[in-house]
């Protein structure tokens, strides 16, 4: 790949810790609600000048401006339940294509040469899942071209183009991967994710009031955040930014403190290696169960495969042990792709003679995440032990090697959130 | 050109009265006000259908819904009042394109097969003037591939795609544009411009209650009401009409009515042709005075080149006689242009030991237009008599061959325009 050999480079220091000033290139991605009004987008710009003025030349990836992404989605359903993903997915598109617009106008009249990009134009490729598509490769040529001609390149994150010249988007939080692609594909110095937060907490700071902000996170661990609906940093651009050893701040827009720097595990100071990093809880979550389903090999296949080509993610699967050769098979969706995957799965369940097909959106996942637990037992009964004390009650459990996952009622996430970050003692540095 | 060829079998058509079914392959375009709501929208997927449903082809071509690109520019005049054309043309592009996914999914939602194309993936190539863009030429294999699948197109107006891989727009009114060349490149039997009106009409019936809908209408008519100011069809749509005879019928988006159609002067039914077609007027209408420049050859070509080259178009210009070789030289521009070409002139006047500029945005222009008007004189005289009659002061006058508008003050529209009705006894059929 091309672009291969500056994301070589960077990552040699990526490994050490970040040096406080950076030169050369960088990306500075900012979310929706950094560019929630047009004060804040003049806000952005003026930010990104400094950057430019201070020597380094800058990549901007924005996001929609505030809810417009929802909005959008909502005028389609007002249309049809059903939009059909290709127009979705050029529809969605145009939120991030408004905000490059009025960020390079912003820039311009703040006296800056900048130039707005759609994913098009700024030569991102993905593959054809329309709403949901990843990112194959990224022709930098033209965003090279504007930076050497002194612009400063404003792209519209979130979005692509496939082979079939139609336009795709990434899925939510799409706009941090399109951040990291783009510095990997420019061998830029740092990937800086600007947001309406200081960096990455122990908890969300809106329900567990004592939550502290973390100086270091491991890629690892930030995925880990990311798969339990922490929404912080989209786990693709993690990912990639694992890979490709591109290194990733999380800071505020609003302010310059340094916010958090993702880290290689080896990178990460010694005192904070054995513990739970974080808590992260998501309430995106609907559960569905095919209920006296005949249980026979086969049947997980017979019940997932078609769900996955759908390109619906499916997270927690819980199959009870079986009686009189009937089991229940529970599985978890986003809310926005419970009807979908109820369409799927319906006539699915009919033909194996299940008996129901029964769903739930009252639920939500709370999860402890952190590398110390690879190695120390034990995390495990201290949350299970915390849950009870609070009265919470499980009704399913998965783990990772860095994460345990506990599927509770909605209602009770603040309350959990607040006695694990107790138990856990994540307010102590 | 490609679609020469279609567009000539179409002239032949065009020169005859249209016939009451029309089989083969229609483009229907459908404006702001008829797409402002998803409801208008769900209505219009119908109609289209309903064509289908008929075994013709149809193409749609959409604007954007409602007061959107109003809404679009005054984001961006929030950002800042000189936005640059380059981003501007991209963030006014989004508008049609979200109407053309929301009509796409109100289509599949009927159960019709349909897509939505950008301007770009239409295949429609524009000139770089990035607001004012006119349209090269459209490559229509991907409709024609569209089609033949079976697919209802829903082609995103008022846009097309420079060499330089930018988003381009076509100015105000390119819908009408878009859909006129997207019919002559496919080789179209009609092309259809439905509104939020029954047709066109003898006068703006808001203004005058007695005005009537006109069964025909000139291609030259039509130009010279537009240039008047009648937002009916744009006139380059109708330029492109009247060169490649590809019949346009203006006609309601609410109901099936017959509608306008827009025909060679040859074809004009007889009793039409001897009169004033219709009174059209212009409220967007700035005026500019440079007040005593010297004057001397090549002042003109000194103020009106640099204007032109900021593509401002300019309209009625009037010189008055000199005294003492100074001069005052006054034009019109449209209101959006008055700030940027004051802008633009003042330095150039002051340049020329011109005494002052002035501005004043509070006049309008009136006119009628006929072909009849070229072979019989006395229309002139018969126009300022009625004016007069109406206690209306006519600021300045200039002529086509078949129009003569007036410049008067903006709060007389209402009376000049009834007055005139009345005296060419628009009313009678």
């Amino acid at each position: 790949m091309e672009h291969r050999r500056g994301a070589e480079r960077v990552r040699s220091d990526a490994t050490t810790l970040p040096s406080p000033s950076v030169s050369g290139l960088i990306v500075q991605k900012y979310g929706g609600s950094s560019v929630a009004t047009t004060d804040l987008i003049r806000n952005v710009a003026r930010r990104l000048g400094r950057v430019r003025d201070s020597g380094t030349r800058v990549v901007g990836v924005v996001s929609a401006m505030g809810d417009t992404t929802d909005d959008l989605l909502a005028i389609a359903r007002r249309v049809t339940p059903d939009p059909g993903d290709r127009e979705l997915a050029l529809l969605l598109s145009t939120g991030e294509v408004v905000t490059a617009t009025l960020m390079t106008m912003a820039l311009k009249s703040e006296g800056y040469d900048a130039i707005a990009l759609t994913g098009f134009q700024a030569g991102i490729r993905t593959n054809p899942v329309h709403t949901k598509a990843q990112i194959l490769d990224i022709d930098p040529t033209r965003i090279h071209r504007e930076l050497d001609a002194g612009a400063i390149p404003i792209i519209a994150g979130y979005q692509g183009w496939t082979d079939d010249q139609d336009i795709a988007v990434l899925g939510r939080g799409g706009s941090d991967t399109t951040a990291v692609a783009v510095a990997i594909a420019l061998g830029a110095d740092q990937c800086e994710i600007l947001k309406d937060v200081d960096g990455i907490y122990s908890a969300d700071p809106r329900v567990v009031p004592k939550a502290r902000k973390l100086d270091f996170i491991s890629y690892e661990e930030i995925l880990e955040l990311a798969r339990a609906g922490s929404q912080v940093l989209h786990p693709r651009a993690a990912e990639l930014g694992e890979t490709y050893g591109m290194r990733i701040v999380v800071r505020s827009s609003f302010h310059e403190a340094p916010g958090t720097t993702i880290v290689t595990g080896d990178a990460m100071p010694l005192e904070g290696r054995e513990r739970v990093r974080a808590i992260a809880h998501d309430t995106d979550v609907a559960r569905i169960t095919i209920v006296s389903v005949p249980d026979r090999p086969g049947i997980a296949h017979g019940i997932f495969a078609p769900i996955e080509a759908a390109s619906i993610s499916v997270d927690v699967i819980v199959q009870n042990v079986s009686h009189q050769n009937v089991t229940d098979i529970s599985f978890t969706v986003s809310r926005t792709d419970l009807a979908r995957t109820l369409r799927i799965i319906e006539p699915v369940a009919h033909g194996m003679q299940a008996q129901a097909v029964t769903h739930s959106a009252s639920l939500a996942k709370i999860s402890i995440v952190g590398s110390g637990m690879v190695a120390n037992p034990g995390y495990a009964a201290r949350m299970f032990g915390a849950l009870a004390e609070a009265n919470c009650n499980i009704v399913s459990i998965t783990t990772s090697e860095i994460r345990i996952t506990c599927l509770i009622d909605e209602s009770q996430v603040p309350i959990a959130a607040r006695a694990l970050h107790d138990a856990f003692q994540l307010d102590v540095v």
